[in-house]
């Protein structure tokens, strides 16, 4: 089985790395649209044609499964991109939705474009009426975990800013939706308290448990990028630890 | 007289400002690639793709001059758009190289991007080879003051983690080789003291003076951007203290 994932740059890749190590089986294509990266701050409509052209290509390279690992297409394009593939797509948002509905006070971060699009309150209200929400956009954590800073006081500090009323407003959990977050699990935890659940998009394994078949075969990676494929290959390494061998430019979907 | 200018996204409105403050009389039309922005760690192959269309339609508006308000772009892309245009094109290295030639110990901040390339160091060592010179990265400051955050102790501890090595080494100016820099000038002097000339894109109207004659009209400005003509107008007003009126939508060039 072949799957597909997409994202705008080296975010989507903690998503990569969850896929992989439970369905070692499977092969993997992973395009980042480096290009055109990042997608939080543009608009819906140039979201939605940067993924569909992305979506085209993983179909062109046969995938029977497509994961839109980024946060940000996923609350804003998949309802274009589902019409327009034949196989499976699969967001971010849904499972992160399933994962919170036994709870009462949640609350979400993530870029200007996902908080404003307003797609997980949805997503969580349809499930449960009852469930209290609090969203609001946390756009500078992108790109200090991309400096490399996520352990110095500039990180701690912008936490605070970001999280300051949500910690006073005593959620059970915390969405962390926004592909980079998830680096950030350790100083999230320390400031909120270990008693706040962080939920990412780790949680879509469950949705795609039903979905892929096991295997005793051994899948490969291949990685494309729409700019730059040396950057990929050092940020990978450096702030997601991920090998990623020789990446590929594709500049066809430009 | 009409002078084009263009940049990835408002920061160039800080050389637009300087240039409209000196010659009123003139047209401008002022292109922000919000679509693509930012460019600052994007290949040098794709940002003269993006400059290459630009110009394109700069000169299909009849400008009779372009200025390059990026530092990125006029660090990796101003030969070949050169070559492109039958018009001048400016971009904002030169002058600031110039600003500095009596001095002997020169430091430059900008994007990734124009620090590997550089393209300062060059300009400056061609004009006196015995500059000592410190280039370095400081990416994070664009998002800061896209945030808002100037004025914040995040945007404090930044400033002292990327310039500590520049204020031991005690410069005579420091260049700020990144459109959104200017609006941290403030913050800049308080760090290293005031005895550090601060050098920005506005010393590029020394170049201009020469080739614009002056009138008494009044000139107009346009505004267009590849992507979120709203955001654009309210980023220009709350970081940039400007009012650009209707911003015009350009997506021809994506």
């Amino acid at each position: 089985m072949k799957v597909g994932i997409f994202d705008s740059g080296v975010g989507g890749l903690t998503v990569y790395k969850t896929l992989k190590k439970r369905y070692l089986f499977c092969d993997f294509i992973y395009f980042a649209d480096t290009a055109h990266l990042p997608y939080g701050d543009k608009s819906k409509k140039t979201i939605i044609s940067y993924s569909s052209r992305i979506v085209d290509f993983l179909l062109k390279k046969k995938c029977d499964l497509i994961v839109c690992a980024c946060n940000t297409a996923s609350s804003v394009a998949l309802p274009v991109i589902r019409k327009q593939s034949p196989v499976p797509v699969y967001g971010v948002i849904e499972s992160a939705a399933d994962a919170v509905r036994s709870l009462k006070k949640v609350a979400v971060i993530g870029t200007k474009l996902t908080i404003r699009s307003g797609a997980y309150e949805r997503a969580i209200l349809r499930r449960k009426k009852s469930i209290k929400l609090f969203a609001r956009p946390a756009a500078l954590l992108v790109p200090i975990v991309e400096e490399g800073w996520a352990d110095t006081d500039v990180c701690r500090r912008a936490i605070e800013i970001y999280l300051a009323d949500i910690k006073k407003w005593k959620p059970q959990a915390l969405i962390l939706a926004c592909t980079h977050y998830p680096l950030l699990k350790k100083q999230f935890s320390r400031y909120l308290g270990a008693s706040v659940k962080l939920i990412d998009s780790s949680s879509i394994v469950k949705t795609l448990d039903a979905h892929i078949a096991p295997s005793k075969r051994k899948g490969k990676s291949s990685f494309f990028v729409s700019d730059d494929p040396e950057h990929f290959g050092a940020v990978a390494r450096d702030i997601m630890g991920l090998d990623v061998g020789k990446v590929k430019l594709c500049t066809k979907y430009l």
